[in-house]
């Protein structure tokens, strides 16, 4: 596929209206389109939530009939099923658009392919690829929930420089300063749960909403609580849609927990804990793509060791506090350097006087 | 003072040319100078280690007649004394300069304006401060001896993103990649001094040298040892110049170390360890601008807790082990935040796969 300069700045328009979604389309996946003719943006559209119109939909009404002839840029293969829309590349037939430039292929391997298929069949010229690393990225947690069955789990930690979130009786508020949390709280707004352990519950007794930047839903909050301990006045559990999961059948809890729109699922393990893989395939199951995690060490510790992060983001204060304070992951004892957790740093920035770091681990 | 764009040129090239004496005119300063006439740079120079020509001789001797009527643009104030060589504000007044800008007075508050009003008093337009944040970091731990007494402490660690800088078993090679550690034989390059613990001798029986990166002159080296532990036999005992800080009297140790052209100073605090602040006014007194500290956990937070740390140069390796590891300063407990050591963050930039922080200790 060669692609012209007009190619790129229309599809990194739709990825830029795409992104205009970030906290409002889950279960669904972010999605833009342009339609361009004679060198011309005729039409454009995002996807806003789910049951509301399709990306391509939005633009081809905005477009009206100069979508006639148009190519049209879209950051995800457009969809061929009945859901609560009809199949997008039906509408992109039935407007006359003869070109149809696609980021990447529908990430679900059962249908990737046959929205291009369709359109093909119906004489549209079709290439894909064209920014297909952005739009991977873009919605990297729904990627990851149709070709893992589990969500992607962003693991958020505010630690000093020596590595420390919290000094040894427990005090944390506040590490990092007030522009790491707004940008903590952007975070939390594209995912669609916010995920934290009982121990951080006793301790902080957060909210775990969005509330530092505008959020027009909150997401869902998911609660870790092997023994069902977590107190009924909990903050986390008062508004909202809130999950938690746990490793013993306490009916009373259960039912005292329900009364109050409290859902619990449990997952035991071996040992009595949460089976922490199986809840990710758990919140799969549920239509989660993005899962924000914030927790103490101990829960990091486990999340990390079991393979549930897929990405970090660090808040890194400009501070010192010694080595008596709390750390970052509770790991077992390494003996070779080679078996530590090896990270790809994939962003470096100030924000405000804090560093922040996003990084994934290297597949051993 | 208002200075052209030329004048900004010509000192950013005097600073240029300063840096190129960086790892050799110990104990001298780091200086540049470039004569302009007409817009054209007709002199150069630098100098190049104690004992041989200053800058400025440097420059007149490039321009030769052509320096009659120059501006001289110096990176510090012209010295007045006669040292191992006659006084630069002579040689400059002698040449015929008609203008002089400096950097920079000279640190030293005994001398500071002498050079630049012996200009005056010749007749010359004398004026300073251009481009001075830069000049005093060039010179940063020949300005600390001057106006503090004692050199400019930089301290090196390495460690995990998680604040580790070894596992729990000693561990530590190599935690950052091959660029980082050319990276910090660079920063010992230019120090006059590298200072460690008896822990690290014991630990890694570093030798403490620059290999990585070409140097004309190895930095001498300090050992912090109270109990004089350290064996004969120690790498960083075996060439070049070696001071050992102690705190008990063993002469027979001190004369052992003595045949081996080892240095011994006695400076035992009231807890029988060695007084780190008298040994940095000692290193000062002995001339030593900068020094480069790279030492274990224990002798980081001593360093840090008694108030001679300056400088942090932190390398992070993208990699985590674990709570279990050994962190970076071993500190005394503490109960609020506010008694942290907050940084100041100067510099932040991947070196490798690694990233590397300059910090400095934000004044409480």
């Amino acid at each position: 596929m060669t692609c012209s300069a007009t190619d790129h700045r229309a599809m990194a328009r739709a990825l830029q209206l795409a992104a205009r979604g970030l906290a409002s389309t889950t279960p669904n996946p972010r999605v833009g389109c342009v339609l361009v003719k004679d060198s011309q943006i005729v039409g454009e559209g995002w996807h806003r939530r789910a049951g509301e119109a399709h990306a391509e939909v939005e633009a081809l009404r905005a477009a009206g009939e100069a979508a006639r002839g148009a190519t049209a840029y879209v950051t995800l293969e457009p969809c061929v099923h009945h859901g609560r829309t009809p199949p997008c590349a039906d509408a992109l037939i039935q407007a006359g658009v003869t070109r149809v430039v696609a980021a990447m292929e529908d990430p679900n391997p059962l249908v990737a392919g046959q929205g291009l298929a369709r359109l093909r069949d119906a004489g549209i010229a079709v290439s894909t690829g064209l920014m297909e690393d952005e739009a991977r990225e873009l919605n990297v947690g729904f990627v990851s929930r149709m070709t893992r069955g589990r969500p992607w789990l962003r693991l958020k930690a505010a630690s000093t420089l020596d590595g420390k979130t919290a000094l040894s009786n427990g005090v944390s508020q506040w590490i990092t300063g007030e522009a790491a949390r707004r940008d903590g709280h952007r975070w939390r707004a594209r995912a669609c749960a916010v995920l934290t352990g009982i121990g951080t519950v006793r301790e902080d007794d957060p909210q775990l909403t969005v509330r530092a930047v505008p959020c027009e839903r909150q997401p869902m909050r998911v609660l870790i609580d092997a023994r069902l301990d977590v107190s009924l006045s909990a903050r986390l559990l008062q508004d909202g849609k809130c999950l938690v999961a746990a490793a013993v059948a306490d009916t009373e809890k259960i039912a005292a927990l329900a009364d109050r729109g409290v859902d619990v699922v449990l997952l035991p393990n071996a040992h009595g804990k949460v089976d922490l893989p199986a809840l990710m395939l758990e919140l799969g199951r549920r239509g989660l793509n993005e899962v924000h995690a914030e927790a103490g060490f101990k829960l990091n510790g486990s999340l990390l060791r079991e393979g549930c992060v897929d990405e970090f983001l660090l808040y890194m204060a400009p501070m010192l506090v010694g080595d008596a304070a709390q750390g970052l992951f509770n790991l077992p004892e390494l003996s070779q350097l080679d078996r530590a957790v090896r990270l790809d740093l994939r962003d470096v920035r100030r924000i405000g006087s804090d560093l922040r770091l996003i990084a994934r681990p290297v597949p051993a």
